[in-house]
């Protein structure tokens, strides 16, 4: 096996080449004056398994053309087969048309992975597991969100968990389960006019002596999270902390927390991501590696 | 025919569609806060001919993700076809492995606007003509420089084209044929230890009284034509000008060409650039999907 780290693996390329007894080698890329990247892996691993780890984090479309080039220089090599494992792979929230004509990028990006010579893909945290299904290759979804919950319980004696919208609220059950505490959400509304969200439904609980855990697959902009910080304050939390696989954190999400009182942000080492406690999640990822292949 | 002018058409899609006397909507596209592009194009152009102009200049990797996000949501429409006219086509110059285990960028990009739903393409200028024949579906390679010499040639009275380098001497040569003038090329080597580009063997010609033209396909950092303008000074010529079809101008290239003492830049608006001469290709785009559909 061999594995190619791209330049946005944030470091999980080589600890999963480890975990798998890979040979490593970081990928040579180089940005050309003009804004073009040349991306080069050379592997030499003809009738072998290629591995490449790359996230995608911002800029997305940058770290996604470097996954796209490594893969098709990989499949000149005439691999066995080519895994791409993307520690975060963005685009996939747009995985419908939400209005006529609007590409479904989730579906592109993975059938552009595809088409450039990925045979199999490993996705840790995918923001719906079944948008993973639309891949024409073999695909396995990581679910760190249990790791990571055993290390922020860890920090915290009296745990309640507060999803901060209905579709994390499937993932904070699982979480709460794990951990043996209560969990509730809120249930929002977004105005089609003005493309705000409020709070629709409030949930009845209050959370005096508890401290929350706003939990969601990823931090993005903040927003969300915030207002759930303001809110599980308002029904008597004693300390609210957020919890995120993906920790984005994009625009001021970091001041924005902090003004609402989050005490501390966890996350994963899917992307890098300062004053935040990261888990690494390389030995799950190697795991779906060795059950993919 | 439905026409679709992407966020980097520079205005070249509207006159497109006028000349061909097609339908014509500007694609929406937007960047959500973490950097994502969302891309919709309703054109509800069943079993119509589907033409989507754009560039692809700097950042070259967001605006090709949004031509595949583009050309995709028009193939979910069942058009006949979907012809993308690129004025400027970004990575056509990695047109090979230049060492083991380099993607070869050109034919990536072209894979892909294929598997996004791309069946014909136009494409302006392309740094080898002879690359537009990997792409899976038709092409046609538009020529402005034709368009471009006639327009240079009406502000020179005694025109001289240098091509920087020996490959643009081709195109010097067709366009010294059209202007019934001179012409010639410096011959450089690249220092494989450095990346320096130095002259090899300078051309014997004197430019006493001429005004020089340095003709390359674009301009990119500059440097290559600014190399050529001091040696077109130092054999005697009166004046320096600059043409290429495609402006890229990155880096400081337009402080580096002025302090080279080029006086005009001449191009056209496959991008936009400032503070240079640009003719409209628009008309000659139109005619090439014209011939292609």
């Amino acid at each position: 096996m061999f594995l190619i780290g791209g330049s946005a693996d944030n470091g999980i390329g080589e600890k999963v080449a480890r975990a798998l007894d890979a040979k490593f080698a970081k990928a040579e890329t180089k940005t050309f004056p003009d804004g073009e990247l040349l991306a080069r892996a050379n592997c030499g691993a003809e009738g072998d398994d290629i591995v490449i780890v790359q996230s995608t984090y911002a800029p997305q479309d940058t770290h996604l053309m470097e996954l796209f080039l490594l893969a098709s220089a990989a499949a000149k090599q005439n691999p066995r087969s080519i895994t791409a494992v993307v520690p975060y792979l963005a685009y996939l929230r747009q995985d419908k048309a939400f209005s006529p004509g609007e590409a479904v990028s989730a579906e592109v990006i993975l059938d552009l992975m595809h088409s450039s010579g990925v045979t199999n893909l490993v996705v840790a945290q995918p923001h719906k597991i079944e948008t993973l299904n639309k891949f024409k290759g073999k695909s396995i979804p990581v679910l760190p969100s249990r790791s990571l919950m055993d290390y922020v319980s860890k920090e915290l004696e009296s745990p309640y968990i507060l999803a901060p919208d209905k579709g994390s609220f499937p993932f904070a059950k699982d979480a709460a389960a794990q951990l043996d505490c209560g969990c509730t959400f809120i249930d929002k509304e977004r105005s089609i006019a003005t493309g705000e969200v409020s709070i629709k439904n409030a949930p009845a609980e209050r959370f005096d002596g508890k401290q929350v855990v706003i939990l969601d697959d990823m931090i993005s902009t903040g927003g969300t999270t915030a207002q759930a910080a303001k809110f599980a304050y308002s029904r008597g939390a004693s300390e609210v902390v957020a919890a995120a696989v993906h920790l984005l954190m994009s625009d001021n999400a970091a001041e924005k927390l902090r003004d609402a009182g989050v005490l501390r942000i966890y996350g994963t080492n899917s992307m890098p991501s300062k004053n935040t406690s990261q888990i690494d999640i390389s030995l799950e990822l190697a795991s779906a590696v060795r059950s993919i292949l």
